[in-house]
C-alpha cells in the first residue's frame, strides 16, 4: 500500500526536535511573560539610531523586492575588511550561512566535525542534509582544538565547525592557537569559524582577515553588538569559489530590505558598537562578582554573556527552572560538562540590578551541592 | 591530488545561473537607473498604513529575536482561513515554502512536474536539492492540467507544481478544473498549488480551503496583494503532517520580526486589500486597452500583471530592451510558447501613465512582425 505522504526517507528519520525553544513558547507554557529576558545572548542595549532612522525609512519601499545581491551592503564589508566584494556572502543570519556550508560540503552520509554541546543550528543542519554530526568534548570549558584535529584526520570529514569565541562557554582561544589549528587541518576539510561574538573579545581573538584562507569561512552577524537579532542578517568573508558556491544553492531574496538598509547603516555607525562593547564589559564584570558573592563561579568571558557555574548539572537546572518560574529568561547549556553552569545574557543595568536581586534569594531556597 | 575545495558533486554540477536578476543588478549595468519599476509584480499600491505602523513599532524591539513558532500570525491565519494552526506553515515568502517542500518530498535523482516555463525558483530549488524538472508545455497559454496529469503518472513523480493564477500568464483555471485535477492526482503525489495572486482573481478560481486536502499544499504571500515584497514572508495551508515535516528542516528564525508584526496587522486591514485589488483592475483594463490601441494583444489577467503579447520571441525581446534602456523596467517569459510576451505590473497611475506614453514610441522605432 501507497504511504499517504511521500516523504523522502530522510524527512521520516529526522526527529521533530527543534535547535531552540523560543522564550515566547516559553511564555506560552508558563502562562505568565517574562519581565527579564536575558536567555538568548540578545543586545540589551538597542541598534545604532542611524540603523533605526534607515530602517524606518525602508518601510516606505518595502513593497519592492530586496537587491537579491545585496550588493551595496557586500559593496561596504568589503571595504570594512579590505577585502573584495566577491570574498563577502551576505545571508539570512549566520543559521542561514551555516546551511549553505553544510549543503556545499557535505553530501548525505558524510561527517561533520564540532565540540560536543556547541550551537545547535549547526548540527541541526547537518541532520537536516541527511550528514552526520562527529563531536568531541570540551576540555577546560574550551574548544579542545586538538581532539577536533585528530576528529577531523581520523574521520576525513569535509567541515569542522568552531565558535570563537565560544557559544555557550564564552572562552576563546588565541589568534596563535587558531592559526596552529588551521595550519594544520588537511586541505580536503573547511573550517567554519562562527565569530558572532567577536566584537566583545580581546584583540588577540581576532585572526587576520587578509590573506583570505581558502579553506576558511568565517561568519560575522548583526545580531548581537549591533543589536539586530530580529532583523536576520549575517554574513560570511570566504574565498570567492565559495561565495560562488553559495550563490548556486542560497534563497536569493533571503535578506529583507529592511536588515539590508539597518546593517548598511549600523556598519557605518563603529562608535555605536564600541559604545556597546563597553557596556557589555562593565555587565560582565558585574555578573563575574554576582557569581562570587553568592558562591558560584563563572567561566571568563569574552562575549556578551556570562555563564555562571552551579558545579552539577541537577542544581543549574533547578536555578533555570527557579529563574524562569519568577520571570527571568536564561538558558543552559545541555551537554556536559557545561550542562552544569547556566547562561545569563549581559542585560541593561536594570535587568542585571532584577537579576541580582532575585539570584540570591532563589539560591537561598536550593541545597548546596554535596 | 586532493582538490582545492572539497564542493559535494552535486554542487559542482550545479549551473550558476540564478532564478531572477533583480533590477538593481541591471540598473548597475546599465548605468543608470530605471524611473518606471512594473517588471516584478510588486504592488505600487503600498502596504496598509496598520502594517506599516506595526512595522514601525516592531523595530523598536529589533534587538530580540523573531518568535521561531511564528504563533500570532499562524493563529491569525487559521482563524482567517477557519482551519487549525497546525494547518499554517509561515516562511520566508513562497520562494523559501518551495525549497521546504521539495526537500520533503524529493530525494536527489527524483521527478518534479510542472509546466515549462513556470516559477523559475521552484526549478532552481529542484534541481539545487539533487532532483530533476520534467516540464510540459503551456497550451492555450494556460498550464495544461492534462499534460501536467499525464506526466505525473508517467514518471511517477512525488511532486507537481501549479500556479493559479498563472505567472508569468496571467491566466487561471476555475475551481471545477483544478478539482478535477486534484481528483485525478495518484495518491503518491504532492500538489503545490501556488496562490501567490489570488487575491486578484475572480471567486471561482479559489478551490474551497476546507476540508484540508491531505496531498495539497496551497501557498500564499504577503508579496502582493498586501505590498510587502521586500519583507520576505508568505505560508502554507496544508496537512499538519506537512507541517511538521517542515518543522524537522526549516529554517526557525526565517522570518524576522517586522514582517511578522506587519504580516499581522494587514491581515487585519482586508478593506486595504480590497482596495489594492480594485485598484489592480482598473489598472489592468487601462493596460488591455493599451495593448489593443498600439497594435499587440494581451492575455486575460486575474493577477496584478498584463502579459502583452508581441507575436515573436524576437519582437518582445526588441521591446524589452528598448524600454530598460529607456528606463522602464520591465521581464519577459524565457520559454515557448510565452516568450512571444512580455509582462507588465499595474502600476500606479502615474507609472501606467508613463509607460502609455513610452510604449507607442518606442514601437514606432519597431518593425512589423512579417
Amino acid at each position: 500500500m501507497a504511504p499517504l505522504f511521500p516523504f523522502t526517507p530522510l524527512i521520516e528519520t529526522l526527529p521533530t526536535t527543534i535547535p531552540f525553544t523560543g522564550p515566547e513558547a516559553i511564555e506560552r507554557q508558563q502562562g505568565t511573560p517574562f519581565h527579564v529576558r536575558i536567555g538568548a545572548n540578545e543586545s540589551a542595549f538597542g541598534i545604532s539610531p542611524k540603523a533605526r532612522q534607515a530602517m524606518v525609512e525602508a518601510i516606505d519601499h518595502i513593497s519592492w523586492y530586496n537587491d537579491p545581491e545585496n550588493h551595496d551592503l557586500r559593496e561596504a564589508l568589503a571595504q570594512h575588511h579590505t577585502v573584495s566584494i566577491h570574498n563577502i556572502a551576505v545571508g539570512g543570519g549566520i543559521d542561514d550561512l551555516l546551511g549553505l556550508a553544510v549543503r556545499a560540503f557535505l553530501s548525505p552520509g558524510q561527517i561533520a566535525v564540532a565540540s560536543l554541546g556547541s550551537y545547535p543550528t549547526y548540527h541541526y543542519h547537518v541532520n537536516g542534509f541527511g550528514a552526520k554530526s562527529h563531536t568531541v568534548p570540551y576540555h577546560n570549558d574550551r574548544n579542545d582544538l586538538n581532539a577536533l584535529l585528530d576528529a577531523v584526520h581520523k574521520t576525513g570529514s569535509h567541515l569542522v565547525y568552531l565558535s570563537n569565541p565560544d557559544n555557550p562557554a564564552g572562552t576563546y582561544h588565541t589568534t596563535t592557537e587558531l592559526q596552529a589549528f588551521v595550519d594544520q587541518l588537511p586541505e580536503t576539510c573547511i573550517f567554519i569559524l562562527d565569530e558572532a561574538y567577536i566584537e566583545f573579545a580581546p584583540e588577540n581573538a581576532v585572526l587576520p582577515i587578509s590573506p583570505i584562507h581558502p579553506r576558511l569561512i568565517r561568519m560575522r552577524t548583526f545580531s548581537k553588538a549591533h543589536g539586530m537579532a530580529g532583523a536576520r542578517i549575517g554574513y560570511a568573508i570566504c574565498d570567492p569559489e565559495i561565495v560562488t558556491a553559495f550563490e548556486k544553492i542560497r534563497l536569493h531574496f533571503m535578506v529583507n530590505r529592511i536588515a539590508q538598509a539597518g546593517a548598511l547603516a549600523s556598519l557605518h555607525d563603529p562608535d555605536f558598537v564600541q559604545s556597546v562593547v563597553r557596556s557589555v564589559a562593565q555587565g560582565r564584570k558585574e555578573y563575574e562578582a554576582l557569581a562570587k558573592s553568592v558562591g558560584l563561579s563563572s567561566l571568563p568571558s569574552a562575549t556578551n554573556f556570562v555563564t555562571f557555574d552551579a558545579h552539577t548539572p541537577d542544581r543549574a537546572g533547578t536555578i533555570l527552572n527557579a529563574l524562569q518560574s519568577q520571570g527571568v529568561f536564561v538558558r543552559k547549556p545541555g551537554a556536559p560538562p557545561l550542562d552544569r553552569c547556566f547562561r545569563v545574557t549581559v542585560g541593561t543595568p536594570e535587568e542585571r540590578q532584577a537579576f541580582a536581586e532575585i539570584l540570591p534569594a532563589i539560591l537561598a531556597q536550593i541545597p548546596e551541592p554535596k
